[in-house]
């Protein structure tokens, strides 16, 4: 990148620098502010405790468990009640003789192979979650990449590209080409001189030339320069027939297929950005963290009922699910991380306010597929290696795991992940049906399926009995309604999970949620 | 992405699909021709040697090796020499205890902690460097990820931002914007009319909204939702004050600093488009285990003083460095990988075109500076694990480690790579000034690099004794009258290196063309 600079202008910053540092120089430049990352800091200082104060917490998912951790180093007396009979609520992974139930009772077991995984709810964790990764290095989770941009996964639009599946990397560069041509052509038609000045216009026309790879004339058109950035018909080589062949580029209508354009913004989500990371093993490694830590806190199998308070504290009904007998617990304060879709059908003594906040926000209805085949014929036959596949049939998306890269034997891609109509088309499916589709409709981008198919599960989440639905889904009109109802302390409980967050859906958002939710119950504590 | 669809597409393809079925539909369409991956399609089949035919390889690197690898478990007689005492040439990694001497006697002596390491030479592998990645998964290389975009590095442009580095996300989100509306002002005026259909026009005007964040009126101005892409001031979090704040966004103006367009270019070139790896360990595993197998043909220290040939075979002269005592070994044929830098000065028996074509190539002259850390304050403080920082300093980039991610202790960086004028300007300086410039370069980036820093190494190809360059730089014009006469076997001897390709500077350039070099020489063998 050296190249561009100037003399000049190099001449000039070390001049800058010589005045007064180059340090000194970016502490008054980052005065003028920087974006924050995070709203993480650490965890929270929960100091002074009252003896014998107590907290109940609803829920061992993430962000109920680490409420009761931090509570618990805080001096605090904590009881868990979780209704199934492990740990991490959605935070969880599917291996090779684990079964899962749909709330009609259908039952799937897992067949993959030792060592192989589905996770069905988060299944990555960005850079700048620092509150997920605070967590992980503390209790020693290791992480790996989570390959999240893979310019060689491919695009299907079912009416572009004459239906055929093209590499991310051929549709982004030609995208750009043919964009870059036109905002050259409008450029120099002089359409934008009320909106360009005279030096801007110069230095943008320079941009687009080497952004959009155009020739001579400013025109995108196909050549080895282009293919050195979309990939070639023939790729360099050595020796006697080492040179390349240029690829044809595509046309603009066919670039502007939608799916083009919301691949490419994907990647560019704050949320979705590199890079990223999963546990090795499994997602589930992270709530397996917390639970040896807190797990002796927790009752399992425990269904609440009520949750009752008065001025004093809190008195949590439950039932034990294989036996049916009921019991109580009592505690000063409640953190309840039961998920909305559930906890609004349970009696609560809450205030109208947060009774209507609990009823007022709906979830997702995404759907995961995991699906194990006899060897990684996308690594070996088409040089994927993690990354997605997008197209806009049901399934919407294979993604390509990251663990064990080049490793031989069975291995488990995502084969479905979806919300939308195409989630409740595979829903209403039969496990079996699923899998016919998602071979159907995979074999668009991989002819090798169905022969190197070996056996799959799916995860239809409005079907999950202790959940039914995946993630919150606020509208902007719902939050600002509801939103600070539903997070306020409510006399002795406060709410918390992703969906008392700004990030639903992430483990970011449910912890953050777990970790503000007690500072405040804290701070009341002390202040009662 | 699937709610783009629309049923009637999906509706449609399934039609298609059952009418033909999708991977004969698939077939179909890739009867248009798929852009090839890669030249190679696994090692050359050499069946049928003559008893006792002999090849001489000179050279020790990765071209060299696996030419002598294939040709020995073709039933050749192999012998290689090579000028240093370890195999792997440009393919090195330098760890603590290591030193390295520059062509004027300059001595630096490594540094680093155990397990920490640089890799002056080749240090990244694309995915479709089949020739690599095929020999790694035979001889057990373990690879890594290495991580090449990363959202959250900086870009640094003295002249742009008020001097100040920003994050890649926030330069590329703000530069797709600000272009994006100015081509949708320009199709909204009418004056690419003549240029666009109608129908195009308003789905490119959708696309546009869509993928610049364009607002209601079509304009790129500062919101939230533009901060879901280019990050906040104050990120979404948990609980009450979970709301973020959004960012300011950039001028059109700074955003066209060259540094932010070719960054963005950049990571779309072919060979540096993810998914990417490394070995772990260091990228000299691949030199090993090619040593480990044919290592006993190896001799070592042996400067090659003269190649000499006849109608029957070749005859190389070289002295043994320490001893000074000459030699020399016969053979049917030669393989030679020595650098043109190097081989251009040594007496070679070869025809006037060959030995023009061994003249005609020019060496780039790239730095690069391994810099050790106390910690990794880059992860820790800054969110930035993998990737890259750009400048428009001598240093040119920063490149975080991929390898052992939150590990604690001291870390190493790449704190300069760069060629043209900043390597000139770097390799001209003494060891310890290279230092003092890289450690003020880098504060620009990092405010905690001086106070962090612990030691460094930096590798001036230019001054590297046995090569007095780092890669062969074909121009057009030269490639068009010398690359033919440099790899076509002359009378017994045939040339191979990344040179010897149009891979330059690429492990695969290299193996593919030693590869080339060896299916030829059988060939040619065999007619003899």
């Amino acid at each position: 990148m050296s190249e561009i600079a100037t003399p000049s202008r190099r001449q000039l910053l070390t001049l800058i620098g010589r005045m007064g540092g180059a340090a000194a120089m970016y502490q008054a430049m980052t005065a003028l502010g920087h974006a924050a990352e995070t709203q993480f800091d650490g965890p929270p200082v929960l100091s002074g405790a009252k003896p014998g104060a107590s907290v109940v917490v609803l829920g061992a998912g993430l962000a109920g468990m680490v409420a009761a951790y931090e509570l618990e180093k805080a001096g605090y007396a904590v009881k868990i009640l979780e209704f199934q009979d492990r740990p991490g609520g959605r935070n969880y992974s599917l291996r090779g003789g684990d079964t899962f139930t749909e709330s009609d009772g259908t039952v799937q077991k897992v067949q993959f192979a030792p060592g192989n995984y589905i996770n069905p709810g988060p299944w990555r964790i960005p850079h700048h979650h620092k509150c997920v990764l605070h967590y992980c290095r503390q209790f020693g989770v290791a992480l790996e990449p989570f390959i999240q941009l893979n310019h060689n996964g491919f695009i299907h639009a079912s009416d572009a590209f004459g239906g055929k599946p093209v590499r991310y990397k051929e549709a982004a560069v030609d995208f750009k080409g043919h964009t870059s041509e036109l905002l050259a052509k409008a450029l120099n038609s002089g359409s934008l001189d009320q909106s360009v000045t005279g030096e801007d216009k110069e230095r943008l026309l320079e941009a687009l030339r080497g952004w959009g790879v155009l020739d001579d004339k400013m025109a995108y058109t196909s050549s080895v320069r282009v293919s050195s950035q979309r990939g070639y018909d023939r790729a360099p080589g050595g020796g006697v027939d080492g040179a390349p062949t240029p690829s044809q580029i595509a046309s603009l209508s066919d670039v502007l297929a939608p799916q083009v354009w919301t691949a490419m913004s994907f990647y560019f989500n704050y949320v979705m950005q590199t890079t990223m990371f999963q546990p090795v093993g499994g997602m589930d490694m992270i709530g397996k963290a917390f639970a040896s830590r807190v797990g002796k806190s927790i009752t399992y199998n425990a269904k609440v009922t009520k949750v009752a308070q008065n001025g004093k504290g809190v008195t949590v009904s439950y039932k034990d699910v294989p036996s049916g007998k009921t019991s109580s617990v009592s505690a000063d304060w409640c953190v309840c991380t039961i998920p909305l879709s559930i906890i609004s059908q349970v009696e609560m003594q809450v205030s109208p306010k947060m009774a209507a906040a609990l009823k007022a926000v709906p979830y997702s209805g995404h759907i995961k597929m995991g699906m194990e085949f006899k060897r990684r014929f996308w690594e070996e036959d088409d040089n994927i290696y993690g990354g997605h596949s997008f197209t806009d049939q049901a399934i919407g998306q294979l993604s390509y795991p990251n663990d064990r890269m080049f490793s031989q034997g069975p291995a488990v891609l995502l084969g479905a992940f979806t919300s939308g109509a195409g989630a409740f088309e595979l829903a209403g499916m039969t496990p079996q049906e699923r899998i016919e589709a998602a071979l159907t409709q995979g074999e668009i981008f991989h002819p090798q399926y169905r022969k190197e198919f070996l056996n799959g599960v799916s995860v239809p989440w409005t079907r999950v009995p202790w959940i039914l639905g995946c993630v919150s889904h606020w509208s902007e009109e719902g939050r600002a309604e509801h939103y600070q109802d539903l997070v306020a302390i409510d006399g002795r409980i406060a709410m918390a999970g992703e969906h008392a967050s700004y990030y639903g859906g992430w483990m970011e958002g449910s912890m953050l949620s777990g970790l503000d939710a007690i500072s405040r119950i804290h701070k009341r504590s002390l202040e009662a």
